[in-house]
Parts: structure tokens; C-alpha cells; sequence
């Protein structure tokens, strides 16, 4: 029997952006609107600051600082009204010792002027002139021009997965096309004599396919375009037939197998034969996930991936080694994470990284871990499950209580 | 003056789910393949048992355990071979005492046989025999019928958002439409006369609309559909006329209006006509988003809601209060949240909540958070964080190396 050549997680991941350096993700220009979701492909640099004038965060007058200096409300200082700037026009007359104007919150500060006083401070005393019964400091309620964003400012990191607020800065800045790595597309083979389609009802031996259904979900989870989606059964031909011809179209292909050995070694003889023998993993030293193959077609820039065909390993698998690679083309930071304490002590597979489903628990100010048990194939399993916790090969196990980086599913 | 009499987010949460009562999201069925980021408006409870049959999680034989007590590499014991299962077929011939049969990894257990021997432990002695060696326990690599999910068990709870593991599992149960929460219809209207398209370059006075933008980009994040996304100058009649015609047929019309006073009392007035009388929040001791105003029409059972002009404000106050009454009317469960060590000291507004932004840094086994400051009205204070934390109103501030629980943003 051929013992697997198994890889851990890190040199897998490696050998992946080694193989794949050539493979530069491409970049396409979306309308600032359908951008959400997408990742920057570029730096956003402010090409003018925000704000472009000089703003009040307030309602009330626009003054020179000094004047106010001692104003109490036994003791207002008087000043001459001169404007009233309305929301949307410019200020047209400067203020200066002695006058004030009028400005409303948002509105643009005269020149001349380097405070706010709220109206609530002040009172009109006469036609021409207004009552400051407060003093204020230079720069009080006033928004500087460029406060928000400077001008040649680094204002959004390229690799960022574009937020609402994203969008709003963007906005802000008149930035209405947006620079974003086009998502890969992914074509999913499930295979398997076994397999039915789901509405259908199995019989004896059969099982209905969830790998194409739950695959695709998590493919569109993290923003990557389907091409196509195929149950297909055990024939080594055809099966390596369409996958060739869908190589073609697609950035990645995945054939989501049986674990039987005969399937394995069909699974890897298609992957090696398409890839013209450039088969990169052959088994993962992690639990679930080993028997996970990739190679990378230079040909056709195709990353093919053999995945288990337990529907919790397939999609652990995924996450860890596709969407890993996926955002590390694309300079994505990782994940939401958080530290939790363990409810239990949780032994490790010696040789093996162990990737381990939790639930979380959320108790006074401290999250617990509490792992899911159920076999591989279980995908109840995950549903259960709020996220992720590994144990490295070469870790005994956690105990009880021991704190651990959880990652959300 | 007339003062607010603001109210805390607890008081207006209140007020909010009580004068909604009658309003129940309508629910609709989704195809499966569409179901992806909905909420589940109805438990799923299992009409049969998954897997259906008892399979086998190894290639191997099937056998009675009893018969390999005592086997051993000097001393196998000898079963006769009576079937080779196939997978997708059912098992035909049933195993009894001193019988085995071939199962794949995933194939059906037949009959009789309580355990399986991977085939690693066996070697075919003749045409007819298998001699084992290695003993087996009862239930060894077998997956029972209902071992994943029995019939009917509770498998998903109604209000979980779909990901892609209850995909999986309603495709495992053959489930192909799915029963979710209608999205809730926006309309978002931003008003001022100092707004302009991002397109357009601001003259001075003027700047580029964030809210229209930032707002329904938040919305959509949220699975909520967008009915109308309007930009409007401030004319009080205008904005009235066209927010009772979409009032019919959007489930939230929001007025995201400038903070100057002449402002806030017309989208108050506004708000007040549109709904009949039935304004029920003038403010909020929160900081910042105090200008925010909500009423609530029953004839065109419509939830009508004055955002401050602000842009994080806005967005700060769509969060905590109108996602989370849709999350709240739709049985969710709140959103990820960890808990985080403040880098610094922090002090509160007495009187009012504080929603603070912060980034994360994760260092050693902890995360630490770290305010990240800015007027309101500044947009990149929300690029710039991670998540947000929350200071009571009766909290006089935060230490430094505090625990606090963050919200991911």
C-alpha cells in the first residue's frame, strides 16, 4: 500500500503560493454602488481633502476667538452681525474684531473667523447686534479644511474587503469607480455513485449530494463566482473530461470525492493527468481534511482540488487552504477571531494539526469554547458549531480552562 | 427653547418593539440555492433520519464483532466472504456469524454486521475467505440510521441567518424550499442644500452626499432591499409629498437631514404629520446620534425615522436601533462580538450612553482595544475601526486594561 505523503498546513500553503506565483489575480473597475463585498485591488489616496472648507458643527456665530475673551453673563460682549451664511452657498463676507456671522451646522465658516459660539450662548440685541454671554477658544466647533481626510492621504489599504463605510469615504472623496480584484470562478464537481439530487428521495444505499449545494454557499460566502456546479457519477473518464474542459473557464476546480481508496486514487490520477503531473499535495496532515489533493495546471492557471467527500471536512478543508490562498492573493487580512477559554480538556492527534468545531459560550465577560463532537461526515456538526479552534501537531492537547483563538464559521 | 426629552436606547428599544407589535415580517419561500444570508423563519425539524441507512466510515469488511475477539497478527481468524456492497446500492446479502462482506467508505453496512475492519487489518486468504487480524468492537466505523440527525429532531432553529452548513443540512433532508423573513423595503432619503452628487466637484459650501451611499451599502449588508435612494434639497413640502408616497410601499423610510436646528424641527415636523401624530422618539441620550427621531405610521404600517446628518452618527444609530429591531422582529441572535483590554483610559457623557469606535490589536492571547477618535461627523473614525464598544450612561468611563465587549463594525 503507498503511504500518503502528507503535508501540515503551513508547508501545503506554501507549496501553493510557490506554484501559483504566476497567477496574479486580475483587477477590474466596479461602479462605486455594486462594490460592496469586494476587495480593493489598489490603495485609495485622497486626491482632494475632506472637508473642503472650513465647517461648523454647530448652530450659532462664527467670531474671532479673542473677542469673546471674559464674556459672562453678567458681562456679554457685543458684536455687529454681518452675514448669515446659508447650508449649501459660500460665505461672502469675512469677519473680523468686532462682527460676527451667522453659520448653521455644516454650514462654511467666514473668513476671518476661528470659533463657533452656540447660539445657546448668545442673544440677539438688536437688529445689528448680537449678546456673547460665553467665551470661547480658538478652533471651538470648527472643523478644519482637510480634518478628515488630508489631501494625498492614505485614506482605504488596498486588500480591504469594502465595508459601508468603505463606500462612504469613497463617496466623500468623489471616487465613483472602484479599483477590485475580479473574484475567481470556481466550477464544483461532486462525485459519486451514491449521490442523488436532493428533491430526490434516496434509496437503499444512496445518499443525497450536499457537497455541490454547501461548497457553492461557501464559494459565494466569501465572494468568488460560480461557473458551474455538477453531480457527476464514479467515471474516470468523463469526469476528467469535464474537468479539463471546464479548466478552461475557471480559476479553480473542485472534485469533492468519495473517500474510498479506489476514489482517491481516481480523484488523484485526474488531478495528476489534467495538471500534467503537477500534483502539489497529495494528503493533509490534518484532522479532518487528509485525504485533500491539489495540483496547479500552469497551462490553464487552474488550481484542481481533490477535497473529502465528508461535507465537514470538504468545507474545513476549503477554508483553510482555498479561502486562505484566495485572500492571501489578494492581500486580505484574516478573519474575525476571538480568545475563549475551554469548557473541557481536548486532546490533539499527535502528527496531525487539529482542527476542531466549537461552540461559544458567552458567560460575564469571558467567551467559552465548547467543542461540537460528531464524526467527520456529520454535517450537523458545523451548524452546530459558531467556529474553529486548531491544535498543532505537535500540541498534546488543550486543557480545561486554557485560552484559544476561536475563528467564526 | 424647547428641550428634547431624549430617550435612553433601552426606553426607545422599548418603545420601538411595543408600538410595532402588529407588525409581523411577512414570510416567503425561498429555493434553497437562493437561501443563502436569509433568516429562517420557521424551525427545521428533520422528516427522516440522516444518513438513512447505516453506513460505514472506512473501506474494509463488515463483520460480527464477537467473531474477532482474540484475533491477532499470529492468529487471524477466518471469515468466509458472502458480498461486495457497491456504493449508490444496497446491501443484498446479510452477514451472520463467521460471514463477512466488502463495504466501501460510505457504502451500506449489510445486515447482521455490527462492526467494521478496515481493510488494512485483513488480508484475502483464498477466493472465499478474509482472514482478520485485528479484534473489533461492536459499532466500530459504523455510522448508525439517525446517527446525524433523527427523525424528528429540531435541526435548525428558526431566526439563525442561513450559512453555508444549513445549506448542507437542509440539502442532506431534502428540503428545496425554505421557508425565510421577507427583507424589510428602505427608502433612505439624504436632504440638504449643501449636498451634491459624488460625481459633481463641490463648490464652496458644498460637499458630496455620504448618507444615500453609506446608508443603503449598510442596509444591504444587513439582507434589507432598497426600495428608493433619494437625494433631496431641504424643502419641507417636497421631501413631505414624497415620503408619504413611498411610505406605501416601504417597510422604513429614512430622512437623514442635517443637525442644524431649522433642520431638525422640519424633519421632525415631517415625521409627525407622515405618521399620524405618532412620533415616539425625540431624541436619544446617546452619544453621538442624539438628533434621532422615530415614529411609526399604523395605516401604511411604516417605520419613519430622522437619522442625524453625521455620517458615522447615522450609521451608528441604523445599527443600534433599526438593525436591531429588524434583528429582534426576526428572532436573531445579536451579532459576533469578543471581548477586547482597553489600551487606555476612557471616560463617559453622564447622562448619556457612549458608542465608542475602536480598532483591535491582537497581541499575544489577547485583544486589546483601542479607541479610535474623531468629530461625528468624520467618516474615516468608521474606516479606521474595527468594532465598537458601548459605555452606560451611569458609567463614569473605562480604565485602561479593562475588559470590554466589542461589536465587529
Amino acid at each position: 500500500m503507498e503511504l500518503l505523503r502528507v503535508d501540515t498546513i503551513e508547508a501545503a500553503r506554501e507549496k501553493l503560493v510557490n506554484a501559483m506565483q504566476e497567477k496574479k489575480p486580475n483587477i477590474v473597475r466596479l461602479d462605486l454602488l455594486k462594490s460592496l463585498g469586494h476587495i480593493l485591488a489598489q490603495d485609495v489616496i485622497a486626491q482632494e481633502p475632506v472637508p473642503s472648507f472650513r465647517r461648523s458643527t454647530v448652530d450659532g456665530y462664527a467670531v474671532v476667538s479673542g473677542n469673546t475673551a471674559g464674556a459672562s453673563e453678567s458681562l456679554p460682549v457685543l458684536l455687529e452681525m454681518v452675514e448669515e451664511v446659508s447650508m449649501g452657498h459660500p460665505s461672502c463676507c469675512p469677519v473680523k474684531t468686532g462682527t460676527c456671522g451667522y453659520v448653521p451646522t455644516g454650514g462654511m465658516i467666514p473668513e476671518g473667523a476661528d470659533a463657533m459660539v452656540m447660539e445657546e450662548y448668545c442673544e440677539i440685541f438688536d437688529e445689528n447686534h448680537l449678546a456673547v454671554y460665553c467665551p470661547v477658544a480658538h478652533g471651538k466647533d470648527v472643523v478644519s479644511q482637510g480634518e478628515d481626510i488630508r489631501e494625498g492621504e492614505l485614506v482605504i489599504k488596498k486588500g480591504t474587503r469594502i465595508r459601508p463605510q468603505e463606500i462612504g469615504v469613497m463617496a466623500s472623496l468623489g471616487i465613483m469607480d472602484v479599483m477590485v480584484y475580479e473574484p475567481w470562478t470556481i466550477t464544483i464537481f461532486s462525485t459519486g455513485d451514491e449521490l442523488v439530487h436532493p428533491s430526490h428521495q434516496p434509496a437503499p444505499g444512496e445518499i443525497r449530494d450536499i457537497n455541490s449545494y454547501a461548497l457553492s454557499a461557501q464559494a459565494e460566502t466569501y465572494g468568488l463566482k460560480i461557473q458551474e456546479v455538477m453531480v457527476c457519477k464514479d467515471d474516470q473518464e468523463t469526469l476528467k473530461g469535464k474537468v479539463s474542459q471546464l479548466m478552461k473557464i475557471s480559476d479553480l476546480v473542485i472534485i469533492s470525492g468519495g473517500s474510498s481508496k479506489g476514489k482517491k486514487d481516481a480523484t488523484s490520477q485526474i488531478i495528476d493527468e489534467v495538471t500534467d503531473g503537477h500534483t502539489l499535495i497529495h494528503g493533509l496532515a490534518l484532522k479532518p481534511g487528509k485525504p485533500s489533493i491539489f495540483g496547479y495546471d500552469q497551462s490553464t492557471a487552474t488550481l484542481v482540488t481533490g477535497l473529502p467527500g465528508h461535507p465537514v471536512a470538504a468545507m474545513l478543508v476549503f477554508d483553510l487552504l482555498i479561502i486562505w490562498l484566495y485572500k492571501y492573493m489578494t492581500s486580505q487580512k484574516e478573519g474575525h477571531s476571538l480568545f475563549a477559554r475551554m469548557t473541557t480538556n481536548l486532546a490533539g492527534s499527535p502528527g496531525r494539526t487539529t482542527c476542531q468545531l466549537v461552540r461559544l459560550i458567552k458567560k460575564e465577560q469571558e467567551y467559552y469554547a465548547e467543542p461540537v463532537h460528531g464524526k467527520s461526515g456529520l454535517i450537523t456538526s458545523l451548524t452546530r458549531a459558531d467556529g474553529y479552534l486548531m491544535i498543532g501537531q505537535n500540541q498534546e492537547g488543550l486543557n480545561k480552562d486554557e485560552l484559544v483563538e476561536v475563528f467564526y464559521v
